[in-house]
């Protein structure tokens, strides 16, 4: 590892600890150092509150002058909330900038780069830059696409199996996978299932890690509106809980929801709920990363469509058998093999006795391609 | 690693390097070291020849005088194809001996120890014991059940499947997964498949690896006797094939395939081929181990019956989905969770775009237990 290296590893490390709280806005984080010292660091806190390289070169003072910075993504041209970063840069005296990412946006990628290029400011790129694009998979993604980044996770035996074929499923996998799970209920803005899920289950959906942590949206795919008012999404307002319903469903009964402030009906265009209509609903909302829990009919629609960006599988060491015990996607499956989507497995470990597998979709998953 | 750690390793290693051809026998090497120096080696080959003590004693000749031996298993006591290998030791001048695993058999563990330890030799065992007793671990079990160690083999898609909901099923995992498959022929004693399997596939199930390997017994069960006689199993005489089949079958039919020296058909006791009836008459021919490949109803007995040992299971990363899509282990399965067995996960390796998973089950898998 050279010196670049070694403070930007710094930088990444420090804004991984912030996945899950700045959306819509990426994870990011910044290191002034000035004759190879650190006097400057910052994160990207949350959406609304400044930018990393911002709290960096407050914290840096005059010291910035004539100093590096090591900034994970590069640093915004516009002006939103804030003013952009880039400015804040140049107008700091710093001398020479390190970027790992570029602007994931087409429109303004570079921008901020030639910025401080034009003003004089030494600037190196692609510095761990495929650990910083990981890092960000989902707003990246959400940025390029305008839907959220889709996370299926499943829980299942060696053999592929959700449940018994008599329909028993609590518990395949062990405690250590079930908390690892919560984690990614944190790092996401929204959880999906279906109603059935609901109608089974009656999860409440909500995040529980030590030290508490932050709940996602609960969407649930209903055609019929057919989720109880008894149910925990509706009378545990931890967090919102969006239903997404048909076409077809009477006033009467949409109105009997209203009064509950976390609650909000969807009614969409189709008679159907479509996994297409809900994406876009939730991209215009801002949600920027869903995790989809069920059920294995749900699973499937997603996957037919190619909307599954990532996988989380928890793999217990049993073999349980049956033809008709549930799989993890069920539904009508893809009937050829040519049509099916290939993934990459990014990491593998075991938590207790299980196996987990993460995996990405491979179009916009091959972590280690350069631009 | 101390010093006998480091010798003990080189002797598994070696040992490892012969797994597979030494059936119905251990694979075990031997080394013996006369201060610091290595002054023999050796390995056991093949039933019937010499044990690895005898072949590292003879290379060492009258420098194993005052030596001390590393053995991967406990030396033989008794007189059975060759003299008792504790015998040599002593009569070799021996001064001390370092063993990895005790014999498997109950019934003379410890005796080879007991009878060097009698003359006055200094033993040291449990020198990686768990590593040797992995290497031999379908060995161990063979001689303490009677019965062959069961591995079942699978290659299915992340969510389960090993085929498309219409029936396609090549190639779901990747060429690295299907060459590394044959090693586990080329391991194995025997591979089982059902008569479906024959009916749909017409496999030759011949060990194709680099460099020529042995082939397995090919073993079919096949209660109404439908292997065809055109089939590959009955054509090709590479390696012998054994029909089970029920008791129902008419004479005349067995005798149809009787033109076929390589081929067997071995009628049961009773109406149906029973997995326990199949496997005690392996176990009673010297079977040490056996390879399940194929189908998933199959593969369902040996679930259900508790007969699996170890798995290995090659997963694409791929969503295939599908209610209907076949999964590796079918069949009635098993309806209650607290009845499935637990493997415990051995090792996992990336082989291409796959992941391969192997694990063994828990009751004699516990590769960490002391004794």
């Amino acid at each position: 590892m050279d010196r670049d290296e070694r403070y930007m590893s710094m930088a990444i490390q420090m804004a991984e600890e912030t996945v899950g709280q700045t959306s819509p806005n990426p994870s990011v984080a910044a290191i002034v150092v000035k004759d190879n010292q650190v006097v400057g660091v910052g994160v990207h806190v949350r959406a609304g509150e400044p930018h990393a390289e911002v709290h960096a070169l407050t914290m840096a003072g005059s010291k910035a002058e004539g100093a590096e910075i090591y900034v994970t993504l590069e640093p915004c041209s516009h002006y939103g909330k804030t003013p952009p970063c880039a400015e804040a840069v140049i107008k700091a005296g710093i001398r020479r900038v390190v970027v790992a990412s570029h602007d994931p946006n087409p429109k303004v990628a570079g921008r901020g780069i030639q910025m401080m290029k034009d003003k004089g400011l030494e600037v190196r790129t692609g510095v761990w830059k495929e650990a910083a694009d990981e890092l960000n998979r989902s707003f990246f993604h959400f940025i390029q696409t305008g839907e959220p980044y889709v996370r299926l996770k499943s829980a299942m035996s060696l053999d592929g199996k959700i449940a018994t074929a008599s329909g028993e499923s609590q518990w395949i996998t062990g405690e250590e996978s079930r908390r690892d799970g919560h984690f990614y209920r944190h790092k996401s803005d929204a959880i999906l299932v279906g109603v059935n899920t609901v109608l089974a289950d009656n999860p409440a959906l909500t995040t529980r890690i030590e030290g508490n942590g932050s709940h996602p949206i609960r969407i649930v795919m209903d055609t019929h509106l057919r989720t109880p008012l008894s149910s925990q999404l509706i009378l545990n307002d931890q967090a919102p809980t969006w239903i997404f319903v048909g076409s077809q469903v009477p006033d009467a009964h949409l109105q009997s929801f209203q009064e509950h402030p976390h609650v909000r009906v969807i009614p969409l265009v189709g008679e159907r709920v479509s996994v297409e209509e809900v994406l876009r609903y939730l991209g215009e909302h801002k949600v920027t990363s869903l995790l989809v829990e069920g059920g294995a009919t749900i699973a499937d629609a997603f996957v037919r469509l190619d909307k599954v960006d990532e996988t989380i599988t928890y793999m217990a060491p049993k073999l349980i058998g049956g033809k008709e015990a549930l799989t993890p996607v069920a539904g009508k499956g893809i009937q050829q093999l040519k049509n099916v989507q290939s993934f990459q497995i990014v990491s593998t470990e075991i938590l207790g006795e299980d196996l987990k597998i993460v995996s990405v979709k491979k179009e916009n998953g091959d972590v280690y391609r350069d631009s």
